[in-house]
């Protein structure tokens, strides 16, 4: 993409009504733009980075078994009266009503709907284990929307759901998720911990949110030090395998939240104790046959007997996770993208554009990396040097390649490295061999 | 993907409430399940579509020199008071009123928040011109939804938005597409033809829609034949050139709709004029300064002058497409799917699964062929042949590779096309080849 002809409305300010660096970055580096309270529309730069993040979450769902489905906004009341949801739900539901005044929702979470949807066909205990997710917007009405994509109202969620016959069904389907969500999670360059959450009226140990580290973050954690050097993605994973010793591998080591931590009861030394910041990004949860009970979604059994279906919910905020990354992972000049989420791999810079020798190195450039499937933005504006910099900063594209009259004289670019900051010198091909590989 | 695994609730029999061929498959195949009048989940199958549907817009939208955005689905009212549309709009636009008691809606369309958005950045003639699109579900409260996701309440539309200084530079933005649609439907194995449509007071001929043909489509077209011949993918286009002689080849020939076509007028030959059903699947649209005037959305001309933007829409039903394409596109037996858009490739069918020989073989040609990038659906389950080849050819996949005992001991395996219903017996090496290719 040539920044001349792109949609990149970036601020120069900070933005008065943004109190989270997140929201702050966002908004200047001209990522999305606020509609109405809690709901922003995603601009070109801010959805490539929502549409890599959601595309991590597709290929992590499909490898452990799960199939995407798509279920609509829009959802009838009834449906929600059948578990008993729709007048609990309270204000943080929207509740809307059509032209012939049938009651409607925008849907907070499906649910009511994935059960209605597998009860239509599902007869035998054949027809299981099943997991079906889908990537959809939410919304929920908060009371005062804040801190940008981190606590919108319309929002972007990816919710998986399990059906099983039994118990050790529905705890093969909850593993196969906690090791999902660690390895999603490690894809884009997060440290995620898994920590011990509600399972409320249900009982047992099947729930836990993951949080990710982030010094911005808005609760405090607790976790033995062990945890943060657990890598997710250093060996495949066979999903048909019992996955049961990594979840127990992972669970072992003591963590909690704030509200959970307690010194008195801690059973870790000082020392091997770590103390951090973090974000909610994804929660997993058991809850046994709470709505195949009252949806009436039930199976028989080898012996012939009905039998309501063993069930487990697996969200992961995907709009929120563009917030999240942004606060794990970042500086005083702006976003620093982790590779897997970035909006493009390399913002090549033309220092002179305008001269014949900048424009048809640059050009090239561009061309080669694209040919070979590399993301470009080619900052080819009449632009100073300072601002031209100041903007990859900003939005923070992994790599910067920066083609000047006085290198190329000499048959040099430049490379910097975002994260670290490092510059090198070198030869054009070895610049494009470094950035293709 | 493996059938005893997928959930893909097929029906057997014709469900009563679908009046046209269409819903009728989508609901037989398990691609959709109605969640209330005229809203659709969409099953794995169907969901695939879709998403195939979806990605060759988007590449002939990006190859166009469109940026993709995406905008919330719940708007403020205010924005639409700007633009008068709020109180003219009707009973097909859904109201929404949040927990504060704000108006908001659901947006059928989104000219004004698209013109709010240009405005808030665009300063100079030289921010133009840019087109963006987005991909994103809508709501109308029809009266009477009916005919499936042909006419649903919350559908999937591809809709782009233009932005430039002068009506010369919106009848640029207007060609691209018109050529982007022309190759976005010929993609999809689709017919399409470009129909004057009403421009209402802003006049002049700038106002297409695209008909595609299908024997059982909604409405009645009349074209002259040479339109048919007319190939929109036999040459590379060059989106940076002139498209006015490419647009002027497509206007030239005789095209109308039943309103429009009147015999006594009529200049084409009667042995030249096809008359033939058509479903109207896209349409663009030039309408000036009707938005950005009233919102005003103004940049400065090379003058120093303040203008009013000169703006275009470009609609395409996504959702719909799903559906129109099988209008296009079916048989007695079941969907025929363009392998552009096909949920899978290849059925691969084990005709006696349990049978080492026979597993061993569909293991193998199953694994192979996804090594190459091939959707498979391979049907394991333990059911009659006749069961499975009727699944199939309801299904629509292009291909199916059959296996079976007898074929096995002669090293023979069977493909069907399921366009022609053409079979060939070939060495598996020999099938393996052909559908890899």
């Amino acid at each position: 993409m040539r920044r001349s002809q792109y949609f990149l409305p970036t601020l120069k300010e900070n933005p008065a009504e943004a109190q989270i660096v997140s929201h702050r970055l966002m908004l200047r580096a001209g990522m999305i733009r606020q509609s109405s309270a809690g709901i922003y529309s995603w601009l070109p730069l801010g959805l490539r980075v929502l549409k890599r993040i959601e595309q991590v979450v597709r290929e992590e769902q499909n490898a452990a078994g799960a199939m995407e489905v798509l279920m609509p906004t829009i959802q009838p009341a009834e449906l929600w009266r059948e578990s008993g949801r729709y007048e609990d739900y309270g204000a943080e539901m929207l509740r809307i009503r059509d032209r012939h005044e049938r009651e409607m929702l925008y849907g907070p979470t499906n649910e009511e709907q994935i059960t209605e949807i597998f009860r239509a066909s599902a007869r035998s205990y054949r027809d299981l284990p099943r997991m079906m997710y889908h990537i959809q917007w939410k919304f929920r009405d908060e009371v005062r929307p804040r801190f940008g994509v981190m606590r919108g109202r319309e929002f972007l969620m990816k919710d998986n759901y399990s059906f099983d016959v039994d118990y050790a069904g529905a705890k093969r389907s909850y593993n196969k998720m906690f090791v999902s969500y660690l390895r999603t999670f490690a894809r884009m360059g997060l440290k995620a911990i898994p920590m011990a959450a509600d399972s409320g009226p249900i009982g047992g140990d099947m729930s836990h949110e993951f949080q990710i580290l982030a010094s911005t973050g808005e609760s405090r954690i607790y976790c033995d030090k062990r945890l943060l050097e657990f890598d997710a993605l250093s060996s495949e994973v066979d999903y048909d395998e019992d996955l049961q010793p990594v979840v127990d591998r992972w669970t072992g080591p003591y963590a909690a939240t704030d509200d959970k931590h307690d010194p008195a009861k801690c059973p870790v030394a000082k020392g091997d104790l770590i103390e951090a910041r973090g974000i909610e990004v994804g929660h997993i949860f058991y809850f046994g046959t709470k709505y195949s009970k009252p949806l009436n979604c039930a199976v028989s059994g080898p012996n012939g007997e009905l039998a309501p279906v063993e069930m487990g919910s697996y969200g992961i905020g995907v709009s929120r996770l563009a917030g999240a990354i942004i606060e794990a992972s970042h500086d005083d000049a702006g976003i620093v993208w982790p590779e897997a989420v970035a909006p493009f791999k390399v913002g090549l810079v033309n220092l002179r554009a305008g001269d014949g020798a900048c424009d048809s190195a640059c050009a090239e450039l561009y061309g080669q990396l694209r040919a070979k499937g590399v993301e470009v933005l080619l900052d080819d504006r009449q632009e100073s040097a300072g601002a031209k910099f100041a903007e990859m900063d900003l939005i923070g594209l992994p790599w910067q390649l920066i083609v000047g009259p006085r290198g190329l004289a000499q048959g040099k670019v430049e490379i910097k490295e975002r994260r670290t900051g490092a510059r090198e010198e070198l030869s054009r091909e070895a610049a494009f061999a470094r950035l293709a590989g």
